[in-house]
């Protein structure tokens, strides 16, 4: 036996309701997330934490023996913040699955490793919402979810999920388990740690327990199209009406976005449209009819071809779907590099043309879907991996979008997360005195930096 | 010359557009907040700062001669949260009252020093609405309303504070700048700092400028106004309304504060029901009618009396100004103690009796008017402040009132925030390891604990 697997032994004997596993063929799979990495370590074991106190004796052990910890949710993350790193644990909450929904109160106490849909199901039993919505919602989980401060398609009107974050049962590096907030939908008691934690990608401590509060269910929602035959006029329709009224969903699909759609779906899109948007509102009664109106109106106004409204959700859902499936219709065309910078509003037209200009540039194909309504956007940049020079390609049109989006007074990261793949270009966007800010509290909350070492900072 | 006028004489070279007070007729009115603490400090001095370059120059000047700074707004605060110390500066960012407005984007650059309804003024100019109305609107500024995360009425459909600022220019006890968040609706770089701040009551560091978001202007909105024979009734009808709707305001008042808006405006109130609900609805269109005609009928489903609902916003004012009047209509009968304890709102008839009894056994009166769709409260503890013994009763029950909302599962401070007078309580409700994590932070930010030395830890 190695001193290696005695302190595992000592670890299990700690934790005996949790599996520790050290089979290379299973571990194999906890090394990356979505973003692939390709440096990812090898981790000395991958821990299924079954509670809260499996977290604790798991960060008190290797507070103990100084041996990093990287926590993972369901590993849908696309910035590889749940990344590997060698000789550390892969700590995954993927076990913890409870939830207690609290109908007189429109609030819910989740476990991390629930799956967003499942929580979106769970409070749906009870004529409640819970909004945020990944397009990843029916596999990324809301402990991920929180920990990246994840956004999705209706933000635009209903925000994102520290909008919806009461209070987090939280273990620190030292195995400390806090409760901060709770079901309180006011509370200005102390510092917002709460909100500290929210999109810190576990390089703080490790999220437990949610406490979330939700809303009543969402009224239906009715549904506009239009095709524009630039990406301005699409620009101009997008502020036309966030200017006046809270759409309750503004996204954008670009041309190749719009190609690669139509050509698995055949559903009639305008090929030659160099911007498509989609549009909804969920305004109860006879005022969801006039925000339609507006809305085609303001399409119209700004030069749109194919204009099509319509109040019935299921046909409105069919767009959603078209929108939702770009990304694995784009992926038809070799893998993605799948960014998610963001800019202010004015500025989306700059940034889509300059993408434009780099994919040209690198000889690259880089389709542009997008929350419009808030800015954000997922560039998809297509390579072959086996192709040695056009994944280099790849890696620097990855950067250059995101020093574009920094030039144009944006962010590297609308609702994916800094993790590994960008935090060459954080200090970029915050600048250096925000970086000194952050490993400040970093190293005050985790003097060792054995949480999540390499993400973010 | 004594050593501390040379360190202002120092300090006023550096600022020469800032004025620095040192005359006591004048640092006076800066030694205390609206929470009128009785222990406040002297201060050596009182700098009105222009510009986020004096603040700094003050910083900096500050760490050189370890000198506390209090900064401060509008000083309208509860909770002492700017209380002068004893040799140090009350930094005061009044007359940093600059606003920029951003209609295309929704969004508004504003200087700390501005009044929330200046701020609300400035934006309904371009047909646009800043939510968050503290009952204080009127006095305190937004800097003020963002170092306490304010709250108000309309917060029960549409959020605190911390729901609309975007980014913050925030100067660190070294006097460092540093720009936190920005102009960018979905931002997930790095550590959610701007929410840290948002909050932290001055004691990591003092707001400049602020980044807001705005929303397009309210609708107007219904009213329905109803008593009820007990505090049980009225929660009951409470939860029936924010189970499956969200109304724009529900605000309660007991029979004390019915009785004293009552004898100050003679509205027809009924001064025999334990509570009276005010409860607007600002849905659009047809909508509207459709709500106010629900909640109208949960109350009479919950045997109010006196119901009555308007579509006449100039009628439904006239009740929002009767709740608005409560504070002002119950000072008139002694000095306030002005509480802000949350409880889950289940928990809002145990809270209300309970402060019954704690007033009965005080020989105290004490009114409860309260943003009940938050569970936020406002017990009114009036006392003389020339009879020493009512006092010491008042501040004996100011504790008891916050040790039953932390047993109630509750907050000490739903939108106040801790200062000075409550931080006695607030391990009792977050508890020591987070108690011991705040401190962290603390010095890991402010080192030398200069900045507001004495608020919340």
């Amino acid at each position: 036996m190695t001193v290696t697997d005695e302190r595992l032994g000592d670890l299990q004997t700690q934790i005996p309701n949790a599996s520790i596993i050290t089979d290379p063929d299973v571990t194999e799979s906890y090394r990356r997330d979505w973003a692939r990495d390709p440096d990812a370590g090898r981790p000395l074991a991958v821990v299924r934490a079954t509670s809260t106190e499996d977290v604790q004796a798991v960060m008190r052990w290797a507070t103990a023996h100084n041996i990093p910890v990287v926590p993972r949710g369901a590993g849908s993350g696309l910035s590889g913040g749940a990344t590997a790193v060698d000789g550390g644990i892969v700590l995954t909450t993927e076990l913890m699955r409870n939830i207690e929904v609290n109908p007189v109160t429109r609030m819910a106490v989740v476990q991390p490793g629930l799956i967003n849909v499942e929580v979106k199901r769970a409070v749906a039993e009870h004529g409640l919402w819970y909004p945020p919505d990944p397009s990843s919602f029916e596999m990324c989980s809301i402990g991920g979810n929180a920990a990246t401060n994840a956004g999705g398609l209706c933000c635009v009107k209903y925000g994102v999920t520290t909008d919806y974050i009461l209070g987090l049962q939280v273990v620190l590096a030292d195995g400390t388990a806090v409760r901060l907030g709770g079901p309180r939908l006011k509370d200005s008691a102390g510092l917002s740690l709460t909100k500290l934690f929210v999109g810190s990608e576990g390089t703080l401590g490790i999220i437990t327990e949610i406490t979330i509060r939700l809303l009543p269910e969402q009224a239906p929602a009715s549904t506009v199209v239009g095709s524009f035959a630039t990406v301005q006029d699409a620009t101009n329709a997008i502020l036309d009406i966030t200017r006046v009224m809270r759409p309750a969903m503004l996204e954008f699909m670009d041309r190749a976005s719009i190609g690669a759609v139509e050509s698995g779906m055949n559903m009639g899109l305008d090929l030659n449209a160099h911007g498509m948007l989609i549009a909804q509102s969920d305004s109860p009664g006879e005022d969801r009819i006039r925000a339609t109106e507006f809305m085609a109106k303001v399409f119209h106004d700004n030069n749109a071809s194919d204009v099509f409204t319509t109040d019935d959700p299921k046909e409105g859902e069919a767009f959603t779907a078209a929108r939702r499936f770009a990304i694995p219709a784009v992926e038809r065309l070799g893998n993605l590099l799948l960014e998610d910078v963001g800019v202010p509003l004015p500025a989306l037209p700059a940034l889509i043309h300059g993408i434009e200009d780099i994919a040209a540039r690198h000889k690259l194909l880089v389709a542009v879907i997008a929350h419009a309504g808030d800015g954000n956007t997922h560039p998809l940049i297509v390579h072959d991996p086996t192709n040695e020079d056009e994944t280099a390609r790849a890696n620097l049109a990855f950067g250059e979008i995101m020093d574009l989006a920094i030039s144009l007074g944006g962010t590297i990261t609308g609702e994916h997360g800094v993790g590994r793949l960008k935090k060459g270009w954080l200090p970029n966007q915050i600048g250096e005195d925000v970086m000194e800010l952050t490993r400040r509290i970093k190293s005050a909350l985790d003097p060792q930096h054995i949480l999540n070492p390499g993400a973010v900072i």
